[in-house]
């Protein structure tokens, strides 16, 4: 439970390739310079297949790579990552794997999901869902909840920097241990994502955290990444209520200081 | 300048198909009821191609049909929408034009865009940009903008009423026009987009107001619909503020209250 453990990977505001500075006006007319979040592009290849192009602060360009075709399941837990190669000039990121394969037909079906979590899904978005079940022994205590929004949203970040980004937080107990920032939420599940996968962290003694809305998408990758408990700062939709239910996942929003609100699985909850 | 011209459309909360109450506990293991925004899967038709599948509030799906392809550039202000087909029972809209067209080759190219008002952009993102010429003469007071933002802030809303959602208005002068909510920001805009181009509304004298990031999707349609200024109450990205400069559209963000910060285009603003 030592402080080793918190944090293994954190937003890094000081990085100059993550912001920019700008100049602009005011209400008043003044002049002022403030700091902007720089988004790139990045094409993502798994072998000799162009899968998709994605924009991201491209902080963690390996770690997205694998965690989108994860998430996709495009990538299943015993496929073996032979390398990834990313050139920074090119802007290209290419995952190799031992076994090449096809996804012509799942490419050819897109989903735009909702909320501030969406992107495209490829394929059937629900193939893994059904087969997951969530350890039911994990508990959460509220005074470790209010202990974790805490640390969460005192660590220096992108977003205190600069705004107009999102997060999200694999957490332990009252232990934030991978915190990943992008311009789009789901840039920071997938990287997040990526990393368990490639370090073969497992996630269900964990928990997730994300400062964006509790959309179906949201609960979707939650669920195939193992995790039983979801916790977010803002809302909820009702469709991602009612997977949380059927997966038996603990769904926690409106998470901000020592309130918030569990609509599915609040036996997970121990009130101290 | 009477009130007939505000909100032309605006949100209903009162609207049952819209929100769902669900029962959930809260910190101190209280049984609560809440509203929750109840999100649905929409197939997208042009004629009898395939588009896409979108996730949608579904309170103006044929506004969202068009739009989305007025937005993608498959619909061209000239052509002829012959009709719009929803049907509720099979998630479908259909959207019929005189002439048939084939955008096989735009549907292969797939970028996932960032921020909120992401999805999916087919094709060339910015097959319009270069050649839309912004109105160098519409200005904005600064007390109409925090007249604006006062009306819109407290018009009734699903975001008051269940949050989980974004908005995005159309507006003139301190008049809200449109107002438009949906799970993800691209639909507000693309239901704003569909509304204009059926109304033959034109965008030049106009101003977009949106609840989410100014990335460079948001600038980028709001210059395709040729809209000159563009508020919003969140932050910006280093993209979008580029792309504003370029297109020397006015970018206005962080506008709460009687504050707000302008990154590109303020020979639009007039300080009152």
């Amino acid at each position: 439970m030592g402080k080793t453990s918190e944090f293994i990977i954190k937003p890094d505001p000081a990085d100059e390739r993550l912001t920019e500075k700008v100049q602009g006006v005011d209400q008043d007319g003044q002049a002022v310079t403030t700091s902007v979040t720089v988004e790139r592009p990045l094409t993502l290849f798994l072998n000799s297949q162009e899968i998709v192009t994605m924009m991201t602060i491209c902080d963690y360009p390996e770690f997205l790579a694998v965690g989108y075709l994860v998430n996709q399941n495009m990538l299943a837990p015993g496929d073996e990552v032979t390398a990834i190669e990313f050139e920074e000039d090119i802007e290209t990121v290419v995952v190799r794997t031992t076994q090449e394969t096809n996804f012509e037909d799942k490419l050819k079906k897109k989903t735009l999901t909702s909320g501030c979590a969406q992107g495209t899904v490829f394929g059937d978005l629900m193939e893994k869902f059904d087969e997951v079940k969530l350890s039911p022994e994990v508990k959460l205590k509220t005074s470790d909840l209010y202990s974790l929004v805490k640390k969460i949203n005192t660590a220096p970040s992108l977003y205190l920097e600069a705004g107009a980004i999102h997060g999200c937080v694999l957490c332990k107990g009252d232990r934030p241990i991978l915190y990943m920032e992008d311009v789009g939420r789901h840039n920071a599940v997938d990287k997040i994502a990526g990393y368990m996968f490639l370090n073969e962290m497992s996630g269900e003694d964990k928990m997730f955290y994300t400062t964006g809305r509790l959309t179906s998408e949201m609960v979707i990758k939650t669920v195939q990444m193992g995790v039983p408990i979801l916790i977010s700062r803002s809302g909820f939709t009702a469709w991602g209520v009612d997977l949380a239910k059927q997966a038996d996942l603990t769904l926690i929003g409106r998470a901000r200081g020592e309130r918030f609100l569990v609509l599915s699985g609040d036996h997970r909850i121990e009130y101290d």
